[in-house]
């Protein structure tokens, strides 16, 4: 959970030192089910939106569209609870690892984002 | 299996018709572990790489620093072997699930590139 991350002494602001956010200032965020291993859905991130999801344990993203800040479930919700976050190598992604409440993550219906595919029925 | 894929007739122009690449021409592209679940990497593919990667069964990125297509593995030998490419419900990220070769695919040795996180040690 979010809360053994601050228990770590490592603060929003150490993370977010770390990654590579694109000249719009911004950073792709692919969100996981932690337990299952699903890959629920892929949104973007600014500094902001970062910083809240670490500090209040719930995703929060960026909306490139509407150009605003929005948390995941506000409307549905379908929240989603930060268990961890990780960088790639060259700390231009994140990952979110969550544990997804409720019916699920895409405003669809569907379980996850993921769900057309060219095996998968969609 | 690709094959599979390919058996279906459903076309790599299909799919890559469905695909809402951005004004650059690109869409990222979330590589997973079939298998393991583990999410391995980020990285961007364009009309050419992802149709390369459709009719090769492995994965063909597109480099914006080196500006060239580029093979996962043609260097390391650590091959990604396709098993699926799922859409996201607004077409504006691929997911593809493969069987990785080798000894992983990070270039920093790690088996997946999102070896840092505020949880893990990295």
């Amino acid at each position: 959970m979010i809360s053994n991350y601050i228990n770590r002494r490592v603060s929003a602001a150490d993370l977010i030192l770390k990654v590579n956010f694109t000249s719009d200032g911004l950073v792709p965020a692919v969100v996981q089910e932690m337990e299952s291993g699903t890959v629920l859905m892929m949104a973007w991130m600014n500094r902001e939106s970062l910083a809240r999801t670490i500090e209040s344990g719930r995703t929060w993203f960026w909306s490139r569209s509407r150009k605003e800040l929005w948390a995941k479930g506000d409307t549905s919700g379908d929240i989603q609870l930060v268990h961890d976050i990780a960088l790639d190598c060259d700390g231009d992604t994140v990952l979110i690892e969550v544990e997804q409440q409720g019916k699920g993550a895409c405003h669809t219906g569907n379980y996850t984002c993921f769900y057309t595919g060219v095996l998968r029925e969609g």
